[in-house]
Order: structure tokens, then C-alpha cells, then sequence
């Protein structure tokens, strides 16, 4: 049986091309036109690879869907009330976590070693030799623990870092030294040096880290958030970034994105926006993940990255 | 026989508070007064501890010196023309890598993920998802691998970096994945994308990096300077930098320190001064090497990190 296969993506046309070079069986590439119109293809299609958002404008329209592979690790855009479950619905794991890792690490060096303050003493020729931080024996704690989270945990060890890490119930990550479940967040936030956010959104992470959470983190803590905007109650955030408790808050994702231009975010000092930058999808490291899961798919094997409907990732 | 310490260090009083806590054997700790004036006490210290600089001075006057302990790993102070070479001079290796490691990798991460062009795209409120670079598959060149370069290269390799070395002859580090040597310092440089600079200052290493070698880098290249200030032609430097051939400097040390106000560095937009802080030697980590050394002093046994007077390291 051929199988029709829909791009929806801003990169679709490196993707086609990508994906022709693997020559995969019976495998037909629909024309790119389709993904801006609706038409006869949209009724053939019954793989879609693409960006959770512009899939889920035509999701209805697509009588032989299948599966959808997702460009995106988070796909929660996909599992709104209402929406159809009726495929299967696969995710990109373990490619972000490279670029997640590089992002963390960088930020908290950025911050531990006062780069800012030294650029701003350049520009008025004066000799600042503050003695900066280090991040050898400071503790980072994970608020999740998936493909990205265990990366970043592994590299923090590298550089000699305690990790503790908050997940639901799952512990799978070897650099995790100590794991941390509900109702036990406050705990977990007291003991802290670094918190990195790196949960999906669900029902049960939505304003996770709230008035309460940053409260127990210790005075002087540094925030970075790479999951997704609403795990963070903005205004607990404003009010604890402001008052100095933390340090700094690096911040890659929002509730609106891009971030309105009164936002007050754009304005506090000790806060970095990233404009959802940290781990972007490039199609030389999502083609792979596609390629791999459509041999299984044309084998009816189980495909890999599997999204539970249900749980939300 | 009892041994006497002189310890000339602006932290002094930190280094025999943790000297004395270890209980040394036949160790008379001198009075800090010592270490300003010239006095009885001068006769009789055979152990120096301290800075450098400040020893140089006192160099002289110490007519029972056997054993000078540098608290830094840079000792050509100490060998200039017409100084003393009558006694030990052990330096301090192994313990600046680790910082020396996360000033490196915070300063690439620094430039690849745009982390100025970020903030100031804030400060006007402006939605800038400019896609970073990445460390992973770059090729990061050591000029000089000792101890330092050694962990470098490891965590280099860690992120996914490729690793040249280029060393006088020694070939001792397993991270470098390939060595240069001279009379093959161009051929070096033009093979790297990252640019680390780490050797002690010699005869031989003096404006190692001139035009030449600055020219063989590739165009986009980011230079690092954590060495001495002499291992670089400044004013190449200064054309390489502003042409925009290198894509950035960073910058820890300096032919003249503190930097003159009118130094042209100050004022290079992609020309980065971090005053000699990259790697600050803390008594906390540098005591250790003392007491271990003292020991093997006291035993008679050959010293650890002992530098050579000819080679100059």
C-alpha cells in the first residue's frame, strides 16, 4: 500500500528533499501546495509531518490520517478539548537535549561569571576584576526528568554539579543523585541552586512553579525555563525576579509568544528573554527521527516517541 | 631541623589559617609583619609561599631560601634575567583547569547564542529568534596543552567539539584528537574554529600569535586568550579583530595589567576583557598543593610541579 505523506512545516521543502534522499518504500511526497490549501491530497494524506500549530488547523480535514510525526518535542497544541485521538501522534526525544544543554550551561556560566557586569565596566574603560562564581559543587534541580532533562543532568555532573530532579514518579535518569515527587515541590525548590523548567504542560503542571515554589528557593537562585510559559505563574515570577530573591531568571518560552510589547518582562534587569530559541528543530536533526519511525510504521512495527493521549506527552 | 614559612600573599592570613590546620610537621609559620618589612625573620624563612610578583621583590634578601611555592601557575616573574635560581620553584598545576574550563565554555557559549545581540534586542523590546550556533562538531585549537589544556580538551570533548593541540613537542593529552607542532603553527590555525590560547610566556612563545598566524585562522574564528598578554601581537590582534576576520575576541591577560585608559582594547565592539579572572587563585584550593609539597620537603622527596629554570615552565 503507498503511503501519502503531508509536510506541514516552514522548512517543508528541506524536509522533502531530506526524506528523498533516504529513498524510502512506497512512500509518495505530497506537493508542498497542499499544505497551504486545502484539496483532493489532504484526502489521500495519511502521514503528517510537521509543527504542532499549523497541523492542528487541519486536522479535521484529514480523512486516512494515521500518524503525525511532530517537528516539536511539545505537542500540547495537538491534545486541546475537542480534538480528534484517532491517530497515532509521535514526538522528537533526544535531539533537543544537545542544544537544551548547551543553552543551560551557557546561561548559568553567563550569569556565574558576571559577563554582563564585565562588558558594561568596558564600556566605560574600567578595570573590573570582580572575582566571578563557578558552577563546581552548586546543585541543579530539574523541574522534569525526560530525554532533555537527563542530558543536561549529565552535563551538570561533568562540571561537578549536584542534580536533584521533580518528576511525577518516573526515575530514569542515572545523573539524577536524588529524586524529588509530589507533594514534595517545595522541598525540592528549598534545595536548589540552579532551577532549570524543562516539563511539558498538562493539567497537573500548569502554574507548577507559582508563589509558593519560588518562595522556597533560596535567596540568590537562578531561574531558567525551556518547557513551556504556563508552568510559571508570570506574576510570582515579576514579583520575585523584582525583589532580587532571584538572582536571574532566564526565560526561552511565554503564555503569548512572541511576548507583547508591553509585556513587563522586556523591562526587568536581572530577567533574559531567549524568544524561544533554545533548542530549535532543524530538519538535519528531525528528518532522521521520521525516517526511522516510517520504517517502522511501513513494517506495523510500534513507532518510537509515542504520545499518550491521556497524560499529555 | 625546623623549616620556616614566609607567606607573601595578599592572602596571607587565610593560607596559614589553613596551613596551621593541618598540623604540619616542624613548620614555623613567621609572622605576617614579615611580609612587608625586612627584618630577622627574612634570615631565617627557607620556604617562601606566596604571589610572584611580590616575592621578586624580597628575592634577594633570603639568605636561607631553598623552596619558593607559587600560588599561581604563571611564574616568569621569577625568571627573569640576572634573578637567583639557587633554590626549588614549584608552581601550581591541576587546579586551575576546572575554572579555566568553565571561562572557556561560557565565553563560546557566550558567542554562539548571540547572548549580547539577545539582550539588546530586549532593551528596545524586540522579538529576536536569530537562530544560535552551536559548539558541536566545531574544532576548538589548544596553543599549549599542559594540565590546563588537558581539561579543556576533555570537556570540549564532551560537547562534541574536535580537538588540535599544538605544543613544542608533548603529546600527553588524550582529548586532543590531533597535534600540531612546530614549524606548523599556520597549518594549526587554519583548522580551527575556536582559537584557546594557554601557554606559559617563553623566549619561544613571545608574539607567537602575530599577523601571520592570525591571518591562517579562518575568517569567523573566536580567539581566547587565557596565557599571558606577550603571546600576542596586540596590534595584529587589534586589525584582526576590527576587520572582523576574527568574529570575536576574549580577552583575560594582558601585556600591561590593569589595562592603560587609552588602550585601544577598550573600545573594540567584539573585543571581550575579562581583567584577569578566568582563573583566580583561591587559598581553598591552592593550600592543598602546599601541604602536599611540604611534606615530600620534609621527607626529601623530589617536589611536585617543580618548574625548570631554562625551559621556563
Amino acid at each position: 500500500m503507498e503511503n501519502h505523506l503531508l509536510i506541514v512545516s516552514r522548512s517543508a521543502e528541506k524536509y522533502a528533499q531530506l526524506i528523498r534522499q533516504a529513498r524510502l518504500p512506497s512512500l509518495n511526497i505530497l506537493p508542498f501546495e497542499s499544505s497551504v490549501m486545502t484539496g483532493e491530497d489532504f484526502k489521500s494524506a495519511n502521514i503528517i509531518l510537521g509543527e504542532p500549530n499549523l497541523i492542528r488547523d487541519i486536522l479535521p480535514e484529514l480523512p486516512s490520517l494515521k500518524w503525525v510525526q511532530s517537528t516539536w518535542a511539545g505537542v500540547e497544541t495537538l491534545l486541546g478539548p475537542g480534538l480528534r485521538q484517532d491517530y497515532h501522534l509521535t514526538n522528537v526525544r533526544g535531539v533537543f537535549g544537545r542544544l537544551m544543554t548547551e543553552y543551560v550551561i551557557g546561561y548559568l556560566l553567563f550569569i556565574e561569571r558576571l559577563m554582563l557586569q564585565k562588558i558594561q565596566a568596558q564600556q566605560i574603560s574600567r578595570w573590573d576584576n570582580t572575582p566571578p562564581g563557578t558552577l563546581y559543587g552548586k546543585t541543579l534541580g530539574l523541574l522534569g526528568v525526560g530525554s532533555i532533562g537527563s542530558e543536561i543532568a549529565k552535563t551538570a555532573h561533568h562540571f561537578g554539579m549536584n542534580v536533584l530532579g521533580f518528576t511525577l514518579g518516573s526515575e530514569s535518569s542515572q545523573y539524577v543523585d536524588r529524586y524529588f515527587h509530589p507533594p514534595y515541590e517545595n522541598e525540592f525548590a528549598s534545595l536548589v541552586d540552579y532551577l532549570v523548567v524543562v516539563l511539558p504542560i498538562t493539567k497537573k503542571t500548569y502554574h507548577l512553579v507559582d508563589k509558593d515554589f519560588l518562595g522556597s528557593l533560596p535567596g540568590g537562585a537562578i531561574l531558567i525555563n525551556v518547557g513551556r510559559g504556563s508552568l510559571i505563574d508570570d506574576q510570582a515570577l515579576i514579583t520575585s525576579a523584582k525583589s532580587g530573591h532571584l538572582k536571574a531568571c532566564i526565560l526561552d518560552v511565554f503564555q503569548e509568544e512572541p511576548l507583547s510589547e508591553g509585556h513587563p518582562f522586556w523591562k526587568i534587569p536581572n530577567l533574559f528573554i531567549t524568544y524561544h530559541t533554545a533548542a530549535l528543530s532543524y530538519p538535519e536533526d528531525i528528518a532522521p527521527v521520521f525516517i526511522k519511525n516510517y520504517l517502522l510504521f511501513f513494517n506495523d512495527q510500534p513507532l518510537l516517541n509515542n504520545v499518550n493521549f491521556l497524560k499529555g506527552y
